[in-house]
């Protein structure tokens, strides 16, 4: 079977000042690399004429689906539709649908509708117009010379309605497709090179047909697996096989068998287990809360978190003693077992999670440099900690530490319910 | 002056598979813009022979400085070094420097040293080898026909690492660059295309070397002028001449003369003001938590957070009357005052922002629809609220709601600043 090979144009200045991370290419990347449509190349060009029609005659040559956002707004800096029409050699039309779609949608708002928003009613004439009910410039579809290419507003949660409810379904009765299955493995614990060290004969012996990628996250390493072929059940069995084998190589770092976040997963224990937990955070400062919900549904299981950045806050309201903080230290294990009593018991929970730590760049001591992190995490009469020694700044030492605080209260999940 | 033009390519399965968001380029774009180098292409291929040779060729036509990043790792899926040695026509080299430094940061980290770390030693002989102090994988600057190619690893911090100790100061004295200058403004409260209808004149009226940039985030829209040419004090006093009479056309959505962040903002009106806060959050569970504490030093101002997920810890942590959740829901007005005095008096500080709303996907009633969100900050004599109706997902609706309560915190400080 031919495979479907696809890249992905996004369009803006904003994308090459540097002020926009571009979010969308990955976005797409996943969603057509999971029906069996290989993204070959992303491109990411400013608002100019000349750099985009570079962009559309190099993709044209290497991909059989071009997919471009970006550059469709009001503004006189989107020049994308006029350069699409050069490109094609076709004019601008006024398209009644989308005409009536845009006047509606600012009606319903009591938003003063302007100059140039009618002129989001304009479209190549060309192309199929593709309609968004989430914003006002619409999806474009064109074909040419058997490529297809899909011209989409840049702002996300637009880009990605249309993708979900219009292209994606058409893409998948355009092409003929193959089955392509993933299996993912998340592990915690060792580096990337000291994994593959392990897998080296594992990777040997997989088939062409099946791929093995290592994608390391902040302190966590997912490995996935994924085959390609022709037969939905043939594939799930012999990915299935491989994926065996892969875990019993690694079960002292395997955690989670699925491609989930941290967040979701533990969502899955509690329900599961019908337990309920808390968190009290100082040097994560809300991330773990902010990660926990997330997850929609998360109120089922979690109540809530006490942020005790003050000391004063970590004594008085989550019950930490005096001499505790001045004997050990605001970061110590003596403090985050006391904050997890403290905090299980203020609000109620069956299990909580609490971390200290210093995040940098300021705050470290000979003693307690930079990275020093306790977690503790279980339920009050019994509680698991860990001191780490982070090293690189201060937003990734955060985000490592809730992702590490996960962990442990997951791990302390599936205890508590070996007991009861 | 000739402009000088930069491509960067990014290298990696990751990124065409949609694991990985691409955050190097942004940050790589964003550092060259600020120093005067235009970014005008960035391509991401996979850890493919031609695809990379493709890359190299295409930017080498329209780039003078080509940035590559990733492909450096240990696994065997890395093969960027020995593409570019088939580029560049040259053949690996042992480093003993670089040698030696792997070996070092092994042994310091009690990690052992693996065959597939020593092949981190190796380099293309024609390179002039770039340290890596924060990794394995050292830095490659290339020359070939005019254009510089600098090769650098993937992993962020790393990559972050080598720019800013030894690349950016190395293009500084290698390129002749102009002089750019930029200012922001951030408003917040009406949308881009309002925005730019009101700068319609101001617009036209700007000189050829001054550009306006829109630049939409959540909830908060930045407009950013720059001026590029030769004379430092001349630019200056023109780009303030044009700021000035932008800032005036739009008095009542400024916010921020600044490019920082809200957090940020908050940080230093709070330090020059010598005042305390804390948050209540129920819907957005610790992010603006999270957010706050993301600026160092901010224990100086922030006591901590209440995340009050479940109704019953708005009720016995918080002190919201119980008549007042009967009667009027968690997401009312009365709730978010209640929660601000509550929090501000639990934590002793002289301020607080309280949020509560609806996030979604579920949770929606026909009086309280998904996108429901009441916000209240102040100290507890002067609280003010505002009602705000969202409608996007659930974490686009708990993103902005963050940057709403930020901004609120805000002019609730620049207010109680004004009355003591």
């Amino acid at each position: 079977m031919k495979r479907i090979f696809a890249s992905v144009i996004t369009i803006g200045d904003e994308l090459l000042i540097g002020q926009t991370v571009d979010t969308n290419s990955a976005w797409i990347a996943q969603r057509l690399n999971h029906m069996g449509i290989w993204v070959c190349h992303r491109l990411a060009v400013g608002d100019v004429r000349e750099e985009i029609l570079d962009a559309l005659h190099y993709e044209s040559d290497h991909a059989d689906l071009v997919l471009i956002t970006g550059g469709l707004g009001p503004t006189n800096d989107d020049i994308t539709k006029k350069v699409l029409c050069e490109y094609f050699h076709c004019s601008l039309r006024e398209d009644p649908k989308t005409l009536e779609r845009v006047k509606k949608m600012f009606s319903s708002r009591n938003f003063p509708m302007l100059e140039s928003n009618l002129r989001q009613a304009l479209v190549p004439d060309c192309c199929t117009v593709v309609p968004n009910d989430y914003g006002t410039a619409p999806g474009m579809w064109f074909q040419s010379n058997h490529v297809i290419y899909v011209s989409m507003p840049g702002v996300p949660h637009e880009m990605q309605g249309i993708m979900t409810d219009r292209i994606l379904p058409e893409l998948k009765t355009h092409f003929t497709l193959p089955v392509i299955l993933h299996r993912t493995l998340i592990t915690m614990g060792l580096g990337e090179s000291q994994v593959a060290e392990r897998l080296i004969s594992f990777e040997k012996s997989l088939p062409d047909n099946i791929k093995l990628a290592y994608l390391p996250g902040n302190g966590l390493l997912k490995l996935r697996l994924t085959v390609l072929g022709d037969t939905q059940q043939v594939l799930a069995h012999e990915l299935d096989q491989y994926y065996v084998v892969m875990k019993d190589i690694l079960p002292d770092i395997a955690v989670i068998e699925d491609d989930v976040s941290l967040e979701g997963w533990i969502g899955e224990l509690l329900k599961k287990n019908h337990l309920t937990i808390s968190t009290a955070e100082s040097c994560t400062g809300g991330l773990i809360a902010s990660k926990i919900t997330s997850v929609p549904g998360s109120s089922a299981y979690y109540k809530g978190s006490v942020v005790s950045y003050a000391n004063e806050v970590k004594e008085r309201i989550l019950n930490v003693p005096a001499e505790i903080l001045e004997r050990y230290g605001a970061v110590s294990e003596e403090t985050v077992i006391a904050m997890v009593k403290g905090v299980n018991t203020l609000l109620h929970t069956d299990l909580a999670v609490a971390v200290s730590g210093i995040m940098g760049p300021e705050g470290g001591t000979p003693d307690k440099p930079v990275g020093t992190v306790w977690i503790a995490a279980g339920a009050a009469d019994k509680i698991r900690t860990h001191l780490y020694h982070l090293r690189y700044g201060r937003s990734r030492n955060t985000e490592i530490t809730a992702n590490y605080a996960l962990r442990m209260l997951g791990e302390a999940i599936i205890d508590e319910n070996k007991r009861v």
